[in-house]
């Protein structure tokens, strides 16, 4: 698909494709050229033809030196859009390039929870710019919406929705829409409120069309809504879009009152968000929010070392019961140590990282645990059974048989083999039970995943190794 | 929230929140007394309060007998609905008590991705009924749905969207979709062709409801379109959702003939999918589509124990490693072996979480690599020279000083940093590098992540461990 066009040939191109930052990142200097030149209609040309994700993407890519006079090139419809969409860095110098008028005319244009998003990122003195440049009525709601619990609806929801009365008709709604349309995040869910915004239901705007003009909205109004708190978690609301399908979600605060909404795009950055929370976590890592290649090196040290210090400190416990294995113990059964460990801590990474993610899409509940053993301790029955076999079975011929190793008897297979079942049982228990216990004195069960499994699963199979050698092979 | 309410109580509550399946499940039984009572005008005016989504959670539970009569007295205009997010057990049952009309009236009230959703999940048998009680042109529309690749846009589109002419007015766009959008999927982006069905442009509702309604639509419409292939992957489908926030995106064949969309919440779908998938591969399962608590006991074994068998055959790779390091080398020094080895694992897991991350978020490209090595280099020696010095530091207080083992000397716990730092940094490069080949070779890179790289590491350390030890203590 990328072919390599130049600036007059993506022009020209018939198709209604729209050029990429694909296209366009290996072509920035000859962009910015434009702007050196004073070329600017060529360059507004092109960039009207390209979506203001892929606009912010090549943003971000230039020298801070450009950035202002790149975006001040950016037809007005579309600046505000970008500005949203860039990194926190580039949002910076491009404040910085703006004198107080620019920047007031560019904040009257963002969303609100736009505007909060950017607060949250900036350094103080251009917080306080922001806040002097913003209209008395923003101000405060900024102030409102900066106020809620981190992580929850309300500082994800945007205050700019369609709001109806119950007693208009379609006719009415639809001329409320056009003439405020340009402002709202979304006209295609509306809010009927009474006169103190509780909400008595929504209206689509797919509903306002089919319907006759002369329709009260009363009518056509669906009354049993899903809605959500301004304190609940965002994952929760996310959780809700996931299950219904909605394109937005109304924000009730404690008194009933409609003080915003979520729309689906903002959901998707949270579910992605989460996910990739979740990765992290499972792998001993602190989430960062930035990119793995924008991040700096010192960044991505800093979130990884504590859980190795952690971890290597937790293992030197496995040391210390080995060393008790060594002073008592045929030398030979250590050779096993690895792989009773590593498959040990693997069965039990299974089950914690399936019981996590059950917690988290909502499959598994706190109340289920008693099912969830049941299931691992069968699961944990047939997988232990059938490794111990085979690493019997295994042991005997590879080992005993072929490698005519003398001091591999079936007694060490058999040892080795019983451990191994046992181990992986265990471990199976551990790994579901952790992320339950997490969740239920309130931590994040992904953080007790993978590698806590792994450390705590290797010290067991190491006193249980022992406990069943030591009366043959002491 | 949840106050143990009775049917009374829930249909006179002032509030406007729906009823949803957190109450109900509870009282399923009693719900279905009402069935069973004839009571079933009350049936329907609790359901009626119901979404969707949630009868069709309530349906999933009840009893396969119940399940027909349950579904006949739901009101017609959301049978369809329930029907779609139902699993199918439910579905096969309910389609066993339709005679030959009630299923064709209800198949035609299908969008036709859902039709062939279902038909991919039914037995041969009641595919046939659904085919034969399909009209003739949905039956070719299916089977051509049926024909698009794998996981590929083809096979999670709708062929129901509004397609407007370029030289009608706004009014008659409007006039077009008072009269179709009971019968798609969304009216909210609706897409501009030629007589050819090739794509020319997008009009949004919102466009068309603020737009005055003389204008053409050729004056309005988007004509920078994203749009994607019938065979390009989901994944890179739902890419685009993320990156650009749409509510639809349009579907296009090789030439460039519009024939389907995919709506927001598919995507929301394939984006769900997609993590819980790469959570699976990175634990060691395979990925299995169904709920845990819904999956026989007997699935799970099955996506756990191919992985956890091949896992243990190479990690007796370790064992043989470790025999000969026993037999040559002081005893002391297989203390440290778990440590060294869980430490080694931790590393590159980090590393290969987030690069497996990285790719699949598009974040990280295969021409990175060498960007990626030069980072995760100085990652690792960062993260190599704290955690050796700290291990150093850790034995010569505690087990030489402390505990007073004479056996640990200032040269063991040497040798043990040294070894440790040298193998958290080949561990940060394995586990960056194994991601990137497994993507180039057209393998899925979150399977060679966590328990491969795991795997690998500890037999690296080990034979580093030898090689770093042996002058010393041979």
């Amino acid at each position: 698909m990328q072919e390599n066009k130049n600036f007059d040939e993506m022009l020209s191109d018939e198709s209604v494709q729209a050029i990429t930052s694909d296209e366009l990142l290996p072509k920035l200097d000859e962009l910015i050229a434009l702007i050196d030149e004073k070329r600017y209609t060529e360059f507004v040309r092109i960039i009207s033809e390209v979506p203001t994700a892929d606009i912010a993407e090549l943003l971000d890519e230039v020298e801070e030196a450009y950035r202002p006079r790149f975006f001040r090139l950016l037809p007005k419809e579309i600046a505000s859009e970008v500005f949203v969409d860039i990194g926190s860095d580039a949002q910076e110098d491009i404040i910085a390039g703006f004198n107080d008028r620019e920047l007031a005319s560019m904040l009257e244009e963002l969303y609100l929870d736009d505007t909060v998003d950017i607060i949250e990122e900036m350094p103080a003195s251009v917080v306080k710019r922001i806040i002097r440049n913003s209209t008395h009525e923003n101000r405060s709601m900024i102030n409102q919406l900066l106020h809620y619990p981190k992580d929850s609806a309300g500082t994800i929801m945007t205050t700019e929705y369609v709001r109806f009365r119950a007693d208009m008709t379609v006719r009415e709604a639809l001329d409320h829409i056009r003439s405020v349309a340009i402002d709202k995040e979304t006209i295609y869910t509306c809010y009927v409120t009474d006169p103190y915004r509780r909400l008595l239901g929504i209206v689509t705007a797919k509903d306002l069309l089919i319907s006759s003009l002369d329709t009260d909205l009363s009518d056509i109004m669906e009354e049993s809504v899903i809605y959500v708190n301004t304190t609940d978690d965002k994952e929760y609301v996310a959780g809700k879009f996931e299950k219904y399908g909605f394109l937005a979600l109304p924000v009730v605060d404690a008194e009933q009152r409609l003080v915003g909404i979520i729309t689906v795009d903002d959901a998707i950055d949270v579910i992605k968000e989460e996910a990739e929370e979740d990765f992290a976590k499972m792998a001993g890592i602190t989430p960062t929010e930035t990119p793995y290649l924008k991040t700096s090196v010192i960044s991505v040290f800093k979130s990884r070392i504590p859980w190795l210090l952690l971890l290597m400190i937790s293992a030197t416990v496995s040391s210390t019961i080995l060393s008790f294995f060594e002073r008592n113990l045929a030398s030979i059964l250590v050779l096993f140590v690895p792989m009773l460990m590593d498959t040990g801590g693997n069965s039990g990474n299974q089950a914690s990282v399936t019981l996590v993610r059950g917690l988290s899409l909502g499959e598994v509940k706190r109340a289920d645990f008693l099912k969830v053993w049941w299931r691992e301790l069968r699961v944990g029955l047939m997988c232990g059974i059938c490794l111990g076999v085979v690493a019997f079975g295994k042991i005997m011929l590879i080992d005993h048989l072929i490698m005519q190793n003398d001091e591999v008897s079936w007694l060490v297979a058999l040892v080795v083999g019983v451990t191994l079942s046992i181990t992986i049982m265990i471990a199976k228990l551990i790994g579901s039970t952790l992320p339950l216990i997490a969740s239920k004195i309130g931590l994040d069960p992904a953080v007790v995943a993978s590698p806590f499994i792994t450390t705590s699963v290797d010290a067991i199979s190491l006193i249980l190794y022992y406990f069943i050698a030591s009366p043959f092979f002491s």
